[in-house]
């Protein structure tokens, strides 16, 4: 057994390249000089390194600072716009994307919506997505397509485009986007869970997305929840999702509301011949028992789902997103008391459950935070 | 935000440190000049950092290279005995604690029998303990207490023998042995599930341990699991523990012995008046049908469990130790097959589940291994 990474000569030149770019980043406008001097890299090491940022356009030359004695130093700044990410969002009544610089600034936005389209022709509309976005940026040298079941997605976009894909999902996007930009003292780790349409999670260990062996990390919708219960859309029954999203919400509240005709719920679906999510929560509002009823058993089953997160990974920061947030404090209480009820108290008395700081964007802020951190080894703390 | 870490100087100088100490390590015996050629770090820099680790005792000088004309230079390496680890072990029966050194050498072992002592008296038996290990070592470093729960007694330590301690449990510490001198080709990510006494999850994440905000990353068997179920030592009820540990499956065993006049396990029962997982082993190899229905049961909310964790870290390598491994194929065929049939199939398929190949000591291995990855930044790669 080695114990050992051996300093291979191209791993210790790419931390060199990263411990530079790092500098001039937080630093710039700085001169070699003083990059050698806070770095202790050789001059030469630092003018090597400096030369292949500046081919790469990730760093510029900015002027000339003040002279110490002799001839005033070129100074060296970061170029914010030297790379684009385009970042993907594929609903499925909408496929939206945007485009991001290395400071996580969206400079432009498509949406196109689906219109039922599939295979080859939600490839294609996919490739018209890209191209307008292609056409605003010029060059642009990262995708992230934000579904991680669409491998082959991702390889076609890399041959299409020449662009290097990563791959990430909206939940685990989010996360990494809260993290870094979010309004809040951070922790290390970090679980944002998505619940809408669908229930997913993103896990931020250490400052880092962490996506597991093969992308699929946090995909706690499918998690097996209840016994005999409803057929999920993955095609297994009683998962997560069955009984904490959006659409298992309101599948209730329709089967409830038939046989409860003293209830909000009953008068809206006479009244408009269905309901919706907004429905249910009007009625939560109003003290409806059956809405609370509907409300709370689905809060419950999350809290569990969360408590088993806590007791996994230990993380003392859980933050909550998607339209089943819309529920409010009602919801919420319920899920931090079956959370903490059915985690060890001594992980869960530390555990923080909260909605998102930031919701609108954060999925795209996720992908540019992505791109800083896994191609140019940027790291993110404050 | 500042989306940056400022490369401060003591962080660019802990690198420096752990750059040259990684390459003496490696490839020592090796002189000053070489390791600046490799590292690109200037000869000053070199010669500073390899001064400090000198001091520290964890490189010496051992004789001289070939000379390349002038004088030959004076070579480096890496001193595997100058730091020793206690790591202790405090089981209900038995406190256990062994001496390690860098690389991962087991030079002493002592057990001393609990004999029911509880509060000062337990306390001062881990003195004895650690007393006695601390006479064979003379300088000894860091310890690691085996037990996150004991935070306070990791302090005790701590002031008693000004030793920095390092806290992890024994699912842990076995999941990092497994991880760093186990003997398969290595996943980047592990998970290593104890399975005796007690329910616990060691989780390996990029070849480092990963433990959470507060040491509890990992602690799985108090995820609840049964409605209605037994109580657990917690406090709770239905954990995961309560159908799956070593001391469930023997309750289960004698439950239902009384009443299953035929089986193998109430004959055993009568003959020696009581049952022990042995016995359900005995019945089980033997196909008694009471014994297997046990054991399945007890298997498949195991394999229900290990779903989740698939789902949440898509983790590609889980392995399995502890007692009640020693079910055999019987056991773990059921365990892999609950685990494939509730996880998402794009996730499992790719999941292999076995027993360690490392069993004996490989929790002492582990804490050796903390000490090399957490203290001197060593990497754990083959």
């Amino acid at each position: 057994v080695q114990v050992l990474t051996k300093a291979t000569h191209g791993q210790t030149r790419q931390y060199n390249e990263r411990l530079v770019l790092r500098t001039v980043y937080d630093l710039g406008p700085i001169s070699r000089a003083d990059i050698a001097r806070r770095t202790h890299l050789t001059r030469t090491t630092v003018s090597d390194v400096i030369g292949g940022l500046l081919e790469q356009g990730l760093v510029e030359e900015s002027g000339r600072g003040p002279s110490s004695g002799g001839k005033a130093p070129i100074l060296l700044r970061f170029v914010a716009d030297s790379r684009h990410v385009i970042g993907l969002d594929l609903g499925e009544e909408t496929f939206s994307g945007a485009l991001a610089n290395l400071r996580g600034q969206v400079s432009h936005q498509v949406e196109l919506p689906v219109g039922g389209r599939d295979g080859a022709d939600a490839l294609a509309l996919v490739y018209r997505l890209v191209d307008q976005l292609v056409e605003q940026a010029g060059v642009i040298r990262w995708a992230v397509n934000l579904d991680w079941q669409d491998l082959p997605l991702a390889s076609l976009l890399t041959e299409r485009y020449r662009l290097p894909a990563h791959v990430a999902n909206d939940s685990q996007a989010a996360a990494l986007g809260e993290y870094a930009f979010g309004d809040r003292v951070r922790t290390p780790n970090l679980v944002a869970i998505k619940v809408g349409r669908g229930v997913g999670a993103g896990i931020v260990l250490g400052g880092q997305l962490f996506q597991g062996d093969s992308h699929g990390a946090g995909e706690i919708g499918h998690i097996f929840t209840v016994d005999d219960g409803a057929a999920c859309r993955c095609g297994r029954f009683g998962c997560l999702e069955t009984v904490t999203s959006a659409p298992a919400i309101v599948r209730e509240a329709r089967a409830l509301a038939v046989g409860t005709p003293g209830s909000l719920l009953h008068r809206a679906s006479l009244r408009q011949g269905d309901l919706t999510l907004d429905d249910v929560r009007v009625a939560l509002d109003a003290d409806d028992p059956v809405a609370c009823a509907i409300v709370l058993r689905s809060a419950r089953f999350l809290g569990r789902a969360i408590a088993g997160l806590i007791g996994t990974l230990d993380v003392h920061r859980v933050v909550l997103h998607g339209s089943v947030t819309a529920f409010g404090a009602t919801w919420l209480d319920a899920v931090r008391e079956e959370a903490t009820r059915r985690a060890l108290p001594l992980l869960s008395s530390r555990t923080e459950i909260d909605i998102v700081t930031i919701s609108s964007g954060v999925v795209l802020l996720g992908a540019s935070a992505m791109l800083m951190t896994n191609e140019l080894g940027l790291s993110l703390t404050r």
